[in-house]
């Protein structure tokens, strides 16, 4: 026995040395279990594997079982063995329909329970013989299940006695690609596209197949392709080719195809005059190439449109409204069963009113209008994407028309991949928060899901961060807002504490003195964001166009809505923009209830004291600090824990492999010298408003404004 | 022993399942060699590493042993044992200085052959104990032969009686990046830049060592980092500090790192009102700045330029010449032990003249006068990179001036990365030639390795074709050009068909069923591109911009020198730039006999007829067929050659891992469509003069000129 534990020590040696992890392969690790006694029962209670159905879908679930288990348990799977031997202690999976009649008899009642897309795992006895049987009413069903089966074991779950029944609870779960023809990638910072137009579809990066492995893992069920801000090429056969190639990847993946449609296409590429919404030739042309999609990608799942937006053409060229424009899309695409999801991030550069309350505005009045298949998009808040936003006012706002989630996974405002930012706490504050709309506990999370207005088309897109970098999203630590974001479009309800913990022992480890620390650190990370970003409600703040490091100085942009100074207001007497009833009064398109609470100095969430009011520098905190003093501490706070979470990083060094332990650790070094960077430029700056010194336990500056002021990143990534 | 070896086997079947072969590794595969007797006996002559010296260059060539030998011998190597325990078989590596005295006495005549980057490898006894030692003059001539000694190893060679003794002829050894400061690369195929400048210098990714360690395996000792269409940028404070991080990374590898130098730069980033080289200001902005860069990069390179061609600024635009220009900054770089290399790529729109003769024109005539810190850095041949092309005429034509040889390893007129094409063979064509400026056998690697004429600084460069993709090169096969580039500019007298040889089994495997076959396509691989792009000497006459695919027709740039038909002249009479004594008289600029041989239609090489002469459709080639129908039939013979290398390869998948045999084998279908594009585009093109049919044996094309002519790649890569 000595020499062979040496022998695997030995070829452990050598594979780590050859395979040193990169983080290519994110949560699904598929580390051996150390623990010989957890190893043991594991590999006691599935001696085979026997799948029912020949599916692609199938066979896909059984070659990730079969990886999963031999990279955990050690030990080679054999499938596919004679169906009549079924011994004792097998792992069964299928479909309902699949199974055979003695195995889905016993799962009648879970059947009842699940939709299409929801799984069943469960330990049954059969003719005396013990199995657990992984099943759903249709075989991407079985694969959800099946991975949640591997994240069992991953997470060191006892798989004793199972009896696990999950379904998405929102439809439409997809990632946002803003990936341009060119490969660049707006906002992106983990590298180029991952979508290699150019050779495509006769070139099959092996990156599709991971990528689409990795969000069935998870449960994402679509993928738009291409940036908002859309290039009309793609609708050609040309490029159409291509996505039909990535169609069928992702297909047995339960994953589908989405474009974005830039609005004047049938200009562009189609050689009419107009792009009207309620032209026929214009109609035609949306029917027709929608046919034409249709029949080379026959489960193609619809368009996503920027309509009307930052320069995007839009209906409201033609003197249309949305309505308009989505539901003639809409028309083009319901004979086929796709949807339209239409973004309501729109601000006009003619209206002088609070940025904040365009869309609303512009939206809510259509209530009801838009055709059954269209899924309104709006932003997790009503600016975009900053480090802390009150809800969206849009949410239960528009109790006829289904509203969809948009978040950022990337960090446009939040870091780029260099800080390490754990996203679902901020998805959760807001999904969390309560719209009033129909009462106490009308939770934004209800509006999504559509139980608050009995809606059933749902949804929830979240803008990706990911990139050809080696480890996706540029940052290991980065894979987890991927990853969260996922296991929230399957079930807002879920908690940001326990997908951290899924994510850090599917992606590192399960040693508890590894685990603790490193999941106290990730839920404290968006706080420390904020805190040395933009605290107490301050908000849009960053530097020009890439959005990198802060700006809070700049007002010489030609639109007033782009400038720092527009959303700070500093001056003499004080900060904040004032959205009370005195002020913009955008509070007011929130239900009452809330609105009483946005507008009062004094029940205002101090988080959003400096979004909702202007505030005066020697207003009192509740923790009796003056703002000045406060908002100084709070940046000094957010330096302070970064400083914290460097220390926790560098503590895990036994526990993490060299090349991810270091990576972050190099990348926590940039967000620390980045937070200090942030500090010192915000204050300095407010300082010439406030006119007041630093509190004690604020590190006075080491540079002057006049430094921060003349940095210039041409090249910043994402622009 | 059986559960032994099952064991074995298993832990091999979870590594090749969690950890598929993506060419990452590049030629540093180490793979286990199966073979047990050559693996006991390279087990029997390395039974302990001993490291001399404890440098940072010595401790790196110690890991790659340890790296190298346990993946290879599946043995941990224990190194850094006592000294005085001296057993037999021992492997020791140190600079001539560090050995110990009974050692390198033994040495004495290999040291005095060898320069101060040669390495020696060599079988002693000492006081009765059978030694390997690998040494050199400097602890980089030892980490060479660490290099060598393992290609020995992985190449199956005996290292029973050892004496190797090699030296680079090279001086300067370097990449070319054409990377942009925005992560694009120009003329680049592979995904974004290696070079991640945002996030440096804090973060260094894990890529750049392995980049270093892939370079001084073949040798290679510098490398530009920026484009030669530079951004002033990078010589700023901001960049230098990011450039700074790289050389640190790079020093201990032997490889230096250069920059490009924008003429223009004390312009735009010096605030001067001129970069005319004779200015004092000018003069003493580039010492100002050379002197800043030593500061914080001791051995810094020094730079490239590439003036007044394509748009780029240079001394011209103040009445200056290109001495002006590059002697000014070579006596900035002098000081401090650095070089300027000087491009000779200039062409001038306002020279109606032959492009072919413009370099050659503008340079020559300043034979003598650039300062002995210059190289003047000449692309293969007179035009630019394409598929084959006679040398460079300024080869042995500036006796008085150290030239330096500019290879493109990135296959702008080659097929992007998509097309497989062994460039070595391509190199070796060019450095082979006869320039006969000093009589018979007077080759363009003479001139290059500074032997004709007697000159100290030589040197090479390589467009790199490296890029973020996972593999490097986009394709697996490429990794052959970058290796072949490295080990022809440490030797120029290497066999393309030895390097093959060598990449074969570094990178794929050793045996003879397989490196026979793959080897003899790889050699084959050029001629048929040549074939299939541009047969007989046609040049030039890619599409526009991208050069992505086939554009005989393009007629419409504005400089007539950027027009396919300035190159091919294609008429109702033949076909053919008349570059004789008759038409350019080009010839005129090669020794009197290359002259005369190109300048005889008879006596004209075939593989450049049309490079020289504007031949007749009805002209009898050697063959016995008439032009058209010979032109046709290389087009045909160029598609054969890639279906040929397609069966090749599909017999080859027992030998490959799935991964990189099905990407090469995606790679090679692509190849083959295309080649029959361009086949078909070029000779229904071409036939609108020669109104003639096509040749029994030339298949029919499918697709309408008109067809061809309205392909668009408005987003092909590197553009």
């Amino acid at each position: 026995m000595n020499r062979y534990r040496l022998l695997i020590l030995f070829l452990c040696i050598i594979n780590l040395n050859s395979f040193a992890k990169d983080g290519y392969k994110l949560w699904l690790q598929y580390d051996f279990i150390e623990n010989e006694s957890l190893r043991k029962e594991y590999q006691s209670h599935i001696k085979r594997l026997i799948p029912f159905g020949d599916s692609e879908t199938i066979n896909i679930g059984l070659n990730e079982l079969e990886r999963g288990l031999s990279g955990m348990l050690g030990e080679v799977y054999l499938s596919k063995v004679n169906k009549s031997n079924i011994n004792d202690y097998v792992l069964v999976l299928g479909s309902k329909a699949s199974l055979s009649h003695d195995i889905s008899s016993l799962l009648e009642k879970e059947f009842n329970t699940i939709n299409e897309e929801g799984f069943i795992i469960k330990s049954i006895t059969l003719k005396g013989k013990k199995q657990i049987v992984i099943s759903g009413k249709t075989d991407v069903g079985v694969l959800y299940g099946v991975f949640n089966f591997l994240r069992l074991i991953q997470t060191n779950k006892s798989i004793k006695n199972l009896s696990i029944v999950d379904a998405p609870k929102l439809k439409v779960r997809v990632l946002n690609h803003w990936d341009n023809l060119d490969r660049t990638v707006e906002r992106g910072y983990s590298g180029a596209s991952i979508w290699d137009w150019h050779r495509l579809p006769d070139y099959i990066d092996q990156r599709y197949i991971d990528y689409a492995r990795a969000n069935a893992s998870i449960g994402i069920n679509g993928t738009v392709l291409n940036n908002v801000n859309a290039n009309a090429l793609i609708l050609t056969p040309q490029y159409l080719e291509k996505v039909k190639a990535l169609a069928n990847i992702f297909r047995p993946y339960g994953i589908k195809v989405y474009l974005t449609a830039r609005f004047s296409a049938p200009i562009e590429i189609g050689g009419l005059k107009t792009a009207d919404p309620l032209d026929a030739g214009v109609i035609n042309w949306w029917k027709d190439k929608t046919a034409e999609i249709y029949k080379s990608i026959p489960d193609f799942g619809g368009f996503l449109v920027k309509a009307n937006s930052e320069g995007q053409p839009g209906p409201q060229n033609y003197d249309r409204n949305h309505v308009d424009g989505a539901n003639m899309m809409a028309e083009a695409v319901a004979p086929f069963g796709g949807i339209v999801m239409w973004r309501a991030f729109v601000y006009s550069e003619h209206d002088a009113n609070d940025r904040a309350k365009q869309a609303y505005t512009e939206f809510v009045p259509y209530d009801g209008q838009f055709k059954d298949n269209v899924l309104i998009q709006v932003k997790n808040g009503a600016i975009d994407f900053q480090p802390r936003e009150p809800f969206h006012p849009m949410f239960g706002a528009m109790p006829k028309t289904p509203l969809m989630m948009e978040f950022q996974i990337t960090q446009e405002y939040l870091g780029c991949s260099t800080h390490s930012v754990f996203l679902p706490t901020m998805y959760k504050e807001v999904l969390d928060a309560d719209t009033y709309r129909k009462g106490k506990a009308s939770t934004v999370a209800k509006v999504i899901d559509g139980t608050l207005d009995n809606k059933k088309l749902t949804g929830m897109a979240g803008v990706s961060n990911i990139g050809a970098d080696r480890n996706w999203t540029g940052n290991v630590f980065l894979q987890a807002n991927w990853y969260g974001f996922g296991r929230l479009a399957w079930n807002p309800y879920l908690t940001s504490e326990n997908i951290a913990d899924e994510w850090i022992k599917s992606t590192f480890s399960n040693a508890n003195d590894f685990v603790q620390p490193v999941k106290e650190f990730m839920l404290a990370s968006l706080e420390a964001t904020v805190n040395y970003m933009t605290p107490l409600g301050l908000h849009h703040i960053m530097a020009t166009g890439h959005h990198y490091g802060p700006g809070p100085w700049v007002s010489n942009l030609s639109r007033p809505e782009w400038n720092p100074v527009y959303y700070h207001k500093a001056d003499a007497q004080g900060i904040g923009f004032d959205r009370s009833t005195s002020g913009s009064n955008a509070v007011e398109q929130y239900a009452p209830e809330v609105a009483k609470m946005f507008n009062d100095l004094n029940t205002c969430p101090e988080e959003f004291l400096l979004w909702f009011h202007h505030v005066a520098w020697d207003y009192k905190l509740k923790n009796g600090k003056t703002l000045w003093d406060g908002m100084a501490l709070k940046y000094q706070e957010g330096v302070n824990q970064v400083e914290a979470m460097l220390k926790t990083w560098n503590a895990m060094k036994p526990y993490v492999d060299f090349q991810r332990y270091n990576e972050v650790k190099m990348l926590l070094n940039i967000q620390y010298k980045e937070a200090k960077w942030w500090r010192d430029a915000c204050l300095l700056y407010f300082q010439q408003y406030s006119k007041k010194t630093l509190p004690k336990g604020v590190e006075a500056p080491t540079k002057t404004l006049n430094y921060f002021e003349s940095l210039k990143f041409p090249f910043a990534p994402g622009n």
